[in-house]
C-alpha cells in the first residue's frame, strides 16, 4: 500500500500510547498483564487499517488482539479506529513482524491471522513471504503448543505456497476454504481488502495450520 | 457416470486378457514381471474411458501404468484405448479400488493418480471418498516409500477435503495448484472429464502429496 505523509500521524503515536504502545519490546511475556486479564491472546501480522482487528475484538471481547504494522501512516488509520470504538481489547505494535520473538515470549500466543499478505510473487523473493519457513520457525516459537496460524488471501500464488510451506514445515491443516464467501459465514470478519475483492467476484482462500508439537486431535 | 448396457463387454473381457487382467490378484508382488521389466508402476484409481492412462502410458514409456476401474461397460472402452494404441506398459484391473492390498504388495507402487474421483459430497458419505484415511492406509501399504499420491478434480469440496485429510494422516505436500490451465503445462495429460471441465472456464486443482516415512526432502 502506498504510504501518504500524514503529518498527524507523529502526534498521534505520542497522543495514544495505550492504543499503539511504544517499546512494545518491553512487554513481552507481560502483555496479559497490560490488558489487565488472563484471556487468550491473538496477533494479526499487517494490520492495514485495521477494519479486521476492530471488528474481531468486538465479536469476542474475551479474546485480546495485538496488531502489528510496518507503515507508520497506515497503523494510525487502525488506531483511531480502535480508539473511536473505544476497544480495550486491541493494542497496536509499529514494528516489521521480522522480529516477533523479540515481541513476545514462548507460548504467549493463541492465534497468529495473516490478513491478504504481501504475496512477494517472485521466486527470489520467497523469503520474504510471511509463510517462508524463517516466519514459520517464530511463529512456532510464540505459538501454543495447540495455537493455530489463519491465513487468508486472494492471491492464488501465496495460498499455494503456503499451504506447501506449512506442510513441509510440518504443520498439520485443519481446515481449507477455497470460495470463503461462496457461503455466508456470519463469524468472518472481512478486511479492508476482502471486502473490496470480494465484491469483484474474486475467491478469498482462508487456510487455519497447527503445529503437531501437542497431542494432535 | 451411466452404465449404458454393452453386451460386447463381456465378449471384450474374454477376449483381451492381455490388456484387462483377470484374477487380478494373482499378480500381486508379480507386476514387474507381467510387464517383463522393472520399470516402476503407476496406478490409476478410477481409469474411467482410459484417455488419461493411455495418454500417459503414450508419453512415458518407461513407465508401467495400472489402471483400476469399477464399470464393465466403461472399462472395456479404456482396454479398446489401449488395445488399439498399441500399447504394452498399462494394464487394466476390472475391480473395486476398496481393496488395493489385495491387488498389490507393499512397496510395489510408486504413484497412485485420483483423477475426478467422486466427490460425495454428504457428509455421512465422506468414508466413500478416496482420500477418507481408509484410504490413506491402503495407499501407505502399497507405495514406496518415496512414492506419492497425485490428485486432480473440479470439485472444490473433495480438493478441500483431501488437503486436510493428507495432512491429517500425516502426509506432506509437494505442491498444490489451484488452477492447472491458467499456464499450459505440455506435461499434464487431460482426462475426459478434465477436457470438458477445463473448456467451461472452470478452474482445475491438483495436488502432489507424499508419506514423509522416508527421508523427507
Amino acid at each position: 500500500m502506498r504510504q501518504r505523509h500524514k503529518p498527524w500521524a507523529d502526534d498521534f503515536l505520542k497522543e495514544n500510547t495505550h492504543v499503539i504502545i511504544p517499546n512494545a519490546a518491553e512487554k513481552k511475556g507481560k502483555w496479559q498483564a497490560l490488558f489487565g486479564n488472563d484471556h487468550p491472546i491473538h496477533v494479526e501480522i499487517g494490520t492495514g487499517k485495521g477494519q479486521f482487528i476492530s471488528g474481531m475484538a468486538e465479536q469476542y471481547p474475551d479474546i485480546n488482539f495485538i496488531g502489528i504494522e510496518l507503515a507508520k501512516s497506515i497503523i494510525v488509520m487502525a488506531g483511531s479506529k480502535v480508539k473511536e470504538a473505544g476497544l480495550d481489547n486491541v493494542s497496536l505494535v509499529y514494528q516489521d513482524a521480522a522480529d516477533l520473538h523479540e515481541l513476545f515470549a514462548e507460548n504467549e500466543i493463541s492465534v497468529i491471522y495473516l490478513n491478504f499478505s504481501d504475496p512477494w510473487p517472485k521466486k527470489r523473493h520467497a523469503k520474504r513471504r510471511l509463510t517462508f519457513h524463517t516466519f514459520l520457525e517464530q511463529y512456532q516459537h510464540i505459538l501454543r503448543p495447540d495455537g493455530e496460524i489463519v491465513l487468508k488471501t486472494d492471491n492464488q500464488g501465496l495460498f499455494e505456497y503456503s499451504l506447501v510451506s506449512f506442510s513441509q514445515f510440518g504443520l498439520k491443516l485443519k481446515e481449507v476454504n477455497l470460495d470463503l464467501h461462496d457461503i455466508e459465514d456470519p463469524e468472518n470478519v472481512m478486511t479492508e481488502y476482502e471486502e473490496k475483492f470480494s465484491a469483484k467476484g474474486q475467491p478469498i482462500y482462508r487456510c487455519r495450520a497447527q503445529f503437531s508439537r501437542g497431542p494432535v486431535d
